[in-house]
Order: C-alpha cells, then sequence, then structure tokens
C-alpha cells in the first residue's frame, strides 16, 4: 500500500485528468467511484489498474486478491479525484473493456441509442436494458461518452453486465433486418401504438435524443415506428423511462 | 414593462431568494424557467405574479393579456435568477396551486412518493404520472421539495396537470382502502411479479425511497407487494423507470 499525501503528486494530478473525453480515450482508462461499483468491475473481471482509498476506508479481503496498485490518501485529495458531492471513500481507475466483434444473433434483443445526451439518462438507460435481459447496447454518434462519470454511475454496475458497442446505427440496423430481427424506432406521431406491435422472439428499439427523438433516417429505415400512449396531458415521457415501459412490453411479445 | 439593470436591486434579491424552499414556503411562490413552463402555467391558469425576460426576449402576445408584472433585465441579471446553465430568457414568479381538499374518489387511480429524494426522479415521476393519466399524486414525508427548481423543470409541465397533495401516506393509504381502492407497494423481495396483480379498475401505487425503497409500515399495510421481474443482471431499477413501468403494467389491467 503506497501513501499519497501531496495534491500536487503527479499520480494525482495524472488520474484527476480521467474526469475528460480526452484523456479517457488517450489512456482506454476511466474511474470507477464507490464500493458498488468495484464490486461489480471486479465480479465481471474487469482490469482494476488502481485502487485508490481513504484512511481507514476498509477494503474487503477478496478484493486485496486483485493485480491493481492500492494508493491511500487523505480526505482532501479523494474530494479532488471524486465528481460526487459525497465522495465514498473508495475510487478505482480502471481499464475499458474491449468491445465484443460482433454480438448480433437470431432471436436476439437489442437497443440503439441514438443521441441521448445526458449522461444520468444515458447510464439510466443502461441498467434498463440490462434488467429487461437484453443482448447489447449500441451507441450511435452524438451519444454522452458511456465512461463519463455519471453515466457510469447512473448505470449501477449495469455497464460490466452486457455488451455496450459504438456503432452507426445506420449499419446497425441493416445488420438486425439481415438476420430478421425487426427494428422498432420510438416516435411521438405518426407511429403503431405499442401494444399492437406483434409478437416477435428477436427486436431491436432504437430510444433517441431527449428533444428531437429518434433522427428521420433510422424511423424511415425501421420496420416500425412505434408509441407509448399518452393517458393525460403530458406531451412526452423521459426517454428513459420510456425505453423502461417500451422494453417491458416487448418482452410482453416474446 | 419596466427595466431593472442593477444586481443590487431588491426584486432581484427577493426573487433569487426563491431558489431556497424556505423563502418558497415563506412567500407562497416558486420560479419557473422556460416558455415551455411558462406556456403551461398559462394554459392551466396558474397565477404568474413577475415575469422577467431578457432584452430582446420576444413574448408571445397571448401572454401579455395575463395579469403580471413584466420586467426586463439585462443577461447577466438573468443567470443570477436562474437556476440552469443555460438560460432560456425568460423566468417567472408563480403562485404556488391551492392543495385541492380531497381527491379520493372510487376506481380513481393514485400514485404515492414515500421519500424520493432526488428532485430530478420527482419531476420525472409527476410527468410520468401524468402520461399514464393518474387522478393524482400523494407526496409523503422526506419526499424532495415539489416547488425546487430541477423538479419543476423536470415534469415539463405536468406539475400543473394533476393533482399533487402533500399528506401523511399511512393515513392516504387506509382512504383507498375505505374506498375499496386496492394498494401496491413496490418491492424488490417477497412480492407478487406485477404481471400477476388482478384485473383493477382503481389502483395506489407506492414507490419509494432510491435507497431504501417504501418503508415497511407502508409495504405491510398495503393490499400487495408487487415487483417488476429482472431478466438480467442489475439489482433493481431507477425509480422513475420503474415508477413507468408499473404504471402502465397496471393501466392495462382495467
Amino acid at each position: 500500500m503506497k501513501y499519497i499525501e501531496s495534491e500536487s503528486n503527479a499520480s494525482i494530478k495524472q488520474w484527476k485528468k480521467l474526469h475528460t473525453k480526452k484523456e479517457r480515450e488517450k489512456t482506454g482508462t476511466f474511474l470507477l467511484e464507490g464500493p458498488h461499483l468495484i464490486e461489480e468491475a471486479i465480479a465481471s473481471g474487469a482490469a482494476l489498474v488502481h485502487v485508490i482509498v481513504e484512511e481507514n476506508f476498509e477494503m474487503k479481503d477478496e478484493w486485496l486478491k486483485e493485480k491493481f496498485t492500492l494508493w491511500t490518501v487523505p480526505a482532501k485529495i479523494m474530494k479532488i479525484l471524486s465528481e460526487t458531492e459525497k465522495p465514498q471513500g473508495i475510487i478505482a481507475v480502471c481499464e475499458m473493456p474491449a468491445e465484443p466483434e460482433e454480438i448480433l444473433k437470431e432471436n436476439g434483443r437489442y437497443l440503439f441509442v441514438d443521441g441521448v445526451q445526458d449522461p444520468g439518462n444515458l447510464g439510466t438507460i443502461i441498467r434498463t436494458a440490462d434488467s429487461a435481459g437484453l443482448d447489447g447496447v449500441f451507441l450511435g454518434e452524438g451519444t454522452a461518452d458511456l465512461f463519463n462519470g455519471k453515466t457510469v454511475r447512473s448505470t449501477q454496475g449495469s455497464i460490466f453486465h452486457l455488451p455496450i458497442v459504438k456503432k452507426d446505427l445506420q449499419k446497425a440496423l441493416s445488420d438486425c433486418q439481415s438476420l430478421n430481427i425487426p427494428v422498432y424506432s420510438t416516435s411521438l406521431s405518426d407511429a403503431v401504438d405499442m401494444r399492437e406491435v406483434p409478437e416477435t422472439k428477436g427486436f431491436a428499439l432504437i430510444v433517441g435524443n431527449e428533444g428531437s427523438g429518434v433522427q428521420p433516417a433510422l424511423q424511415n429505415e425501421s420496420t416500425m415506428n412505434v408509441k407509448i400512449p399518452i393517458f393525460g396531458k403530458a406531451e412526452s415521457l423521459n426517454v428513459s423511462v420510456a425505453t423502461g415501459i417500451l422494453l417491458y412490453e416487448l418482452q410482453r411479445k416474446r
């Protein structure tokens, strides 16, 4: 166990840089905060490089079997590294998992995320896709960064539970259709009520940007545009909530 | 139209205080930001007291028929009043709507919010309850403030669409049961799969705190505890997403 006391220590400065997307992409690493996420990372076999704990933080014995370097820091340094208001005493530098080559298969179930901009929404959507038992998530251009601290925390560990791949969604869409997987775009108008969607084993659902929804180019190529019925006076639902309602509705069609 | 230029103007100082719950409760007013919320407020007959716009903001003609006092301020003052990163050029001081006396009725559909702490979650939950066409929302103790700026913005206007009442949830629960409205608590364990809940016209659904869920005292008194099946490896769903899935599932039982 190594101890760092100075805020100007080079490692501290380096790890803090991981708050930026640029540095995460340059190094292929990202930060994990809190014992729950670190537990999930270890359980899934993710590679932790450094684990930084506050003085008096109690490490679990199983964690110490892992290969990372362990560092202890005072509370003031934990505050510098943390992106939350109440740091939980442990932060890790984790290697980004390798993107799987091909995750599409017959009768598979997928979510396409087309330009969701809020990291909290993206993380919650991934957590929801995990709950619904999907086989993978595709992130299209203009979508929030998967390794943004807020995204990672909002997944509550689901980032380690299912394949998540950056991909051109137009390509992913035609790949699905070659496998006879129907692709459903969410839409507010000119769409089929989700309850009327025919039975299907596999599917791909496309959810879109908070303001503008799924881009027309994808809607036009989709097998069907689907919508959630609105029974009250709201104009639309939050994109994470809509994803949950639609995925559990499609789950029923199997 | 009155013009304010100085940051030390007494009205500016007073309105900025509405960022705090204490001042909102003392004055019975709260802030609304952005044209969409102001449109919704006017459409629902809410009483706007002051409307503050940035120079060059284009007011809609219909809005000018309302009774508020209109103020113009420079961008630097709008920034002081705003609670968002990108102010949208218009903020209003709005009177809190009077709480309706009694909203429970036979076969009605209600949501109880038991200690949801994040204002963004609370606002999203209210927007979802509106979409699902509920007859009202009860906010229990320990729940985020309905008039917090983040809550209000997350409702996307639904705060003006359905009755929302602060109430002791134990009392609300027994009131429902006297009307033969079944009350369902969400629960992660020892609960009936939502798909197995019997047909029902009316219902009350209780959703709980992000960390600890619905308090045991309410679960024990409920007609039934219900859960969302998890098909993947996630431990639970975000509370707003869970609310959406459950409300749309219960909608099907009618």
